[in-house]
């Protein structure tokens, strides 16, 4: 199997959490966190999240550092990576930002999508079918890996991270652990899904600020 | 109020998990780990654990290296630290290694506790009660302090460290993190019960065998 290099992203609490109860979008990441986040992006072919943190956060996914976005096209490439959303059912709203026009957008969906939804966001982006009732994401990075996409940043969340670690599809995983605490049993973390172990290698860890990155190769 | 250092001890894999989703027993901590958790122990003049902690893996909680026993006893005090366990419904059952004969054992309920059940704990323990439906933490912790208690381990699980962080309880925590995700979104983790954020301070980071250890301050 030919597929991008796999690369995981995620900011959490020390407890391992990445909102809380209510999920609601909180503001883990300092500044120097973001601006490394931004770096990876631009580095990065397409950037990943599932439908749950879509719904949640509503992100653009694009680079926000316009000196990073122009080294992007002196590279001859796009300007923003193709933002990619693992959405089996086709629920993403029309008006996500993640559907705008900065840039391309793929959202991969299940055979279980409502004809309807599928023709609506057609409209606003490239949707392709792989799958049953789940997106077969081995499938989807075959094809991403066709489509000349060498390089997956995953952002979240915890249900896709959990997909793709137990399908052992990641390579490499960053996180950044805020110096804080959130709590909660029902709060999302970063991998969540059902439980099973799988061993990693901590390659590096790195202090960013008052928190701490983590890097780890699987 | 005057109150032991309370101090936290847990082992985790990256993702914030301290069990997987059956709650199983799961072998998290390397031997290096195990070495220095035991080291804590022999330092301090009690372990306290929740009842969930006991139902789910029945620790002795008692220090395993004979020489820092020795240590202990050179150093006038018992054996082995005072065993703490918070039951506020007083389920600790009767045949649990943390009521055997290796050393004292304080067990902590509510008023909701059945007297039948604390008649029966209270031949193989110390019973104390404080709090109406839930062991008042800080009432409790205030009552160790006048027994002499100036040091207090806590090793879970993450019921009990959600209340006493929530509670503003908790003086310092280490965090030993495994080369390893657990995942599940159903999983126990560091820190249950009700979500709410905490700020802590990260003062330093071990690197332990192949895992890494985190100590914050509150």
């Amino acid at each position: 199997m030919q597929k991008p290099f796999v690369f995981v992203n995620v900011a959490a609490s020390l407890d391992g959490k990445i909102s809380d109860e209510g999920r609601r979008q909180l503001r883990i990441s300092c500044d120097e966190d973001l601006r490394i986040v931004d770096e990876l992006r631009a580095e990065s072919d397409a950037i990943m999240v599932g439908i749950g943190t879509v719904l949640a956060d509503d992100p653009r996914l694009t680079v926000k550092s316009r000196e990073l976005r122009k080294r992007r096209l002196e590279e001859g490439k796009d300007e923003n990576p193709l933002r990619v959303v693992i959405d089996s059912r086709c629920r993403v709203p029309i008006d996500s930002k993640v559907l705008n026009d900065e840039t391309k957008t793929l959202v991969a969906v299940s055979k279980a999508a409502d004809e309807e939804r599928v023709k609506r966001v057609s409209q606003r982006a490239d949707v392709v079918v792989f799958g049953e009732k789940k997106v077969d994401l081995r499938r989807l990075l075959e094809y991403l890996f066709s489509k000349g996409v060498r390089k997956v940043m995953v952002e979240g969340g915890g249900t896709l991270i959990s997909s793709l670690i137990s399908g052992g599809l990641v390579d490499e995983m960053r996180v950044y652990f805020a110096p804080m605490v959130i709590g909660g049993a029902e709060s999302p973390t970063i991998c969540d899904g059902k439980s099973e172990i799988v061993k990693c290698r901590i390659e590096k860890i790195e202090r960013v600020r008052e928190g701490f990155a983590v890097f780890v190769k699987f």
